[in-house]
C-alpha cells in the first residue's frame, strides 16, 4: 500500500477502507508517513469529505494509535459529556454532581487547556485544597463511593489525533466534519466512556457559528459513536451569547453552586437539566427524559445535588464548606460596574469579545505557560432581551488591576442596545439521536 | 503574512496577489515553509484552481527562485520548442537543425531524465564522439555560427519548482493544469527562450489522456508565457500511438537523418512542419505559416537542412558521416521480427504499452543511475490504419539480448486487429494562439 495512492483515491472522491486507514493513522503515529503527506490527505478530506463508514474507521484507528482508559472496574454505565466550547460553560460543574445524585457514576478526566478561562481541573482548584493528583486506584474508589470523582489527564490517549490536531492547525484543513468529529469522538472513547452526551454550541461564541453546521457536526458525532457501540446523544445549544452570568474561574464555581441549589441563571440552569436528563437516561437509571428530569429537580430541592458537590470537594482535599460559603473562594481586589450608556433593550452580546476580556482580565491562558488568576472574571447583569436604563451596570469586571480601561471598551463593544422589545435567544436547538 | 492564511484563503476559493504568491515560493525555496504547508497548499490549488494572473505570478515566482540563463549575446529570437512527451518522438533532433537552417537561433539546454527512451542529449550521444560537455562562451559562439548547439543542464534553474514538484509526486498533486503549466513554463522561461513553441500531446500515450485536457493545459501555458512577456503558441498532437516509427535512441536518430532527408515517417514530418513553421514565425524568419513551412520544405529539398545537422554534429565533436552512413551508429545484435497472427487492420498501437517494451529491452532510465543501451528499441512496420496479413511483420526489435520473449508479449498486447478498414488519427488537432 501506498500513501500516495491512497491520498488520491480520497481526492478523487472513493471510499476508503478499514485497512486503509489503519494503514494512514498507524503510519502516521509511528512516524512512518511524513507529515506532508497527511496534510495534503487532510485537505482532500476538506473538499471530498467522508462516509459514516470512513469516519467510524479513523476514530476507532485513533482511539487504537494509543492507551484506553479501562473503567470497567466502576459499577454501572460511564457516561461522559462533550462540549464543544464556549464563554462562561459552567455546565461541567454543575452536571458532575446533579447526575451523580442521582446514582449516574462520574468518572471524569479532564484537562486544564487554552481558552478565555481555565478548564474543569482549573476551576475546580478555585476550592482551597482540591486536587486532582489521586492514583487511578483511589479514582475508581472514589467514582464507585461517591458516584463521582474527577482525576488529571495521564496516559497516552489518542496520539494520532493530537499530532493530526497540530498539523491542521497549521495546514488550514481544521474546518472539516469528518476530522472534527473524529477528532472529539476518539478522545471521548479512549477515556473509556460508554455512552457519550454532546452539548454542540451553535452561534458567533462558537466553533460552529451555523446552525446547520453544528446539527451536522452534532449527526456525525452521533452516528460515530452509534458506529463504535457507545450509545451516544446530542443537543445543540445556543452560544450566541455567554451562557449564565459568569465568566471566570472562582465566579463560575459560585455560580455552579447556586445553579445546585436551585438558584442559577435560568438558562444554565435549563442546560444541565436538559443535559443531564440525557446522562441519566443514558445511564439507564430513567426509562424517559420527563421522568429522568424529575429526578434532577428533586435532587436539587432536597440538597442532595449540592451535597453531593460537598462530598466530591471534600474526597479530593477540597474546604467543602465553599459550598455554603462561597465568600471562602478566591476574590478579586476591584470590583467594576460598567454602567449602560443608553435606555432600550440589549440585543447582542458578542460572547467571543466578553471571552477575550475575562482573557485579558488574566482568567485564562494565552499559552500553556501561562498563569492563570482564578479570582477575575465578568458578571453578566444583563442579558439578550433584558431592559436597560442609562446608568444601569451592563457587568461587573473583578479584577486585580485598577486599571479595567481596555476591558471596559471590549465590554462595550460586546453589547449592542436597541429601542425595540426583544425577545430572548433560543437556548436548545435540536436534539440528535 | 501566515501561510496557514494563505492556504485558507485558497482554499476558501480566493486569489492569492503577487506579494503573498511571492512569499510562498521565496519562504518554500529557503527552507522556511515546511514541506506540509505546501503539500496542503498545492491540494487546494487542485480543487480550487488558480486564475491567470495568479498563476503568471506563480510562474515568475520559481522563474525568480533560482538562475536564470541570459541568451542575449545570441542573435535574433531565441526560440524553445517544449513537447509534453510521449513514445518515440523524434521531433526535437529533426526540428533542431531544420529551423537552424533557415537561420532560426537553436540554443538547446537538455537534460537526460527518466523515460522510456533517453532524453535529446541521450539520442545525440549515440553519434560516435559527440559531446555537450562545452563552456557556455563556446555554446554561445556557436549557436551565432552555425545557428545550433546543445548544452547540458547546469546553473540552479527554478529550484522552487524542482522542490515543489518532488513533493507533488508524492501528494496526489501532481494532476493540477496550473501547477503543470506553471512548472513546465518556469523550466523554459528560466533557460531564456524569447518565444516558446509548445507541442502538448494527447492520447493514451500522453500525460493528457483526454483531448479537453490537453487543450486546457495548452491555453494554460500559452496564457502564461505571454503574461510574462514571452511570445507563446501551442499545437495539440496525437500521442495514441507512437510517432514516427522508431523507439530507441540510435534508431531515432537515424529517423531524424531520414526526415531530414525528406525521407521520414509521413506523421512525424507533418508534425516537424507545423511546429517547425510556428518556430520560424515566432522568431520573425517568416511573416506566415505558409511562407514558413515552404521555407522549410526547401532546405530539407536541397540539403541545407541534413548540413545544419552535420555542422552541428562535427562542432560538437561528432562523427558527421553518420549522416551519409547511418550504420555508423549503435547497432543491436539481434533483430527480431514480430509477425501478425490474423489479417485486417491495425486499429490501436498502446503507446504506452511500447514505451515499456522499449525500456525493457534498455532504452531507458528506469532510476537516474541506470545505463542506458543506445543501440536497442523498437522499429514499428505497422502504424493504425496500415492493413496486414497474418504473418507479416508488426515490429522489428532491436534487442542485444536473445530472450525477447517478455518484449514480444507486450508488443502484441498493445496492437489491436479489426477486420474493417480503420482511419489514421488525425495528427495534428489544434493550434492554440
Amino acid at each position: 500500500m501506498r500513501m500516495v495512492d491512497l491520498i488520491e483515491k480520497k481526492r478523487n472522491g472513493h471510499e476508503l477502507n478499514k485497512a486503509e486507514i489503519d494503514f494512514i493513522i498507524e503510519g502516521y503515529t509511528k512516524g512512518d508517513l511524513p507529515d506532508y503527506q497527511l496534510s495534503a490527505f487532510a485537505m482532500a478530506i476538506y473538499f471530498q469529505g467522508m462516509t459514516q463508514e470512513e469516519r467510524v474507521n479513523l476514530t476507532q484507528a485513533m482511539v487504537e494509535s494509543g492507551d484506553q482508559i479501562d473503567l470497567s472496574k466502576i459499577e454501572g454505565i460511564k457516561v461522559d459529556k462533550h462540549s464543544t466550547g464556549g464563554v462562561g460553560d459552567t455546565t461541567t460543574l454543575v452536571l458532575g454532581p446533579l447526575v451523580a445524585a442521582v446514582d449516574v457514576p462520574v468518572a471524569k478526566m479532564s484537562g486544564r487547556g487554552l481558552g478565555h478561562t481555565g478548564g474543569t481541573i482549573d476551576k475546580l482548584e478555585a476550592v482551597p485544597g482540591f486536587h486532582v493528583e489521586i492514583t487511578n486506584e483511589e479514582f475508581i474508589r472514589l467514582v464507585n463511593t461517591n458516584k463521582i470523582a474527577v482525576i488529571g489527564q495521564s496516559g497516552d490517549l489518542t496520539p494520532a489525533d493530537k499530532k493530526l490536531y497540530a498539523l491542521r492547525d497549521v495546514t488550514a484543513t481544521v474546518d472539516s466534519i469528518p476530522l472534527i468529529a473524529s477528532s472529539i469522538m476518539s478522545k471521548k472513547i479512549a477515556a473509556g466512556a460508554d455512552a457519550i452526551c454532546l452539548d454542540v454550541k451553535t452561534g458567533n461564541g462558537a466553533f460552529m457559528k451555523k446552525l446547520e453546521d453544528a446539527e451536522e457536526l452534532a449527526k456525525a458525532m452521533v452516528e460515530i459513536g452509534k458506529g463504535v457501540g457507545r450509545n451516544t446523544k446530542a443537543i445543540i445549544s445556543d452560544m450566541s451569547q455567554p451562557l449564565g452570568f459568569a465568566v471566570g474561574n472562582a465566579l463560575e464555581v459560585k455560580e455552579a453552586i447556586d445553579t445546585l441549589k436551585g438558584e442559577g441563571p435560568e438558562d444554565l440552569t435549563e442546560l444541565c437539566l436538559t443535559l443531564g436528563s440525557h446522562m441519566v437516561v443514558l445511564a439507564e437509571k430513567a426509562s424517559s427524559l420527563d421522568e429522568a428530569r424529575a429526578m434532577l429537580q428533586e435532587v436539587i430541592k432536597n440538597g442532595k445535588a449540592l451535597e453531593s458537590f460537598k462530598t466530591f470537594l471534600s474526597a479530593q482535599g477540597g474546604d467543602a464548606s465553599v459550598a455554603d460559603d462561597p465568600s471562602k473562594l478566591p476574590d478579586a481586589a476591584h470590583k467594576i460596574e460598567v454602567p449602560a450608556k443608553e435606555d432600550g433593550y440589549i440585543s447582542e452580546i458578542v460572547a467571543e469579545k466578553i471571552g477575550v476580556a475575562a482573557m485579558k482580565l488574566g482568567a485564562g491562558r494565552a499559552t500553556k505557560e501561562s498563569e492563570i488568576d482564578l479570582a477575575v472574571g465578568i458578571m453578566l447583569n444583563k442579558k439578550v432581551g433584558d431592559s436597560v436604563k442609562k446608568g444601569d451596570s451592563l457587568v461587573t469586571i473583578h479584577s486585580n488591576s485598577e486599571d479595567v480601561q481596555e476591558v471596559m471598551d471590549i465590554v462595550y463593544d460586546s453589547y449592542s442596545t436597541v429601542a425595540e422589545k426583544v425577545e430572548a435567544p433560543t437556548l436548545i436547538y435540536k436534539e440528535i439521536h
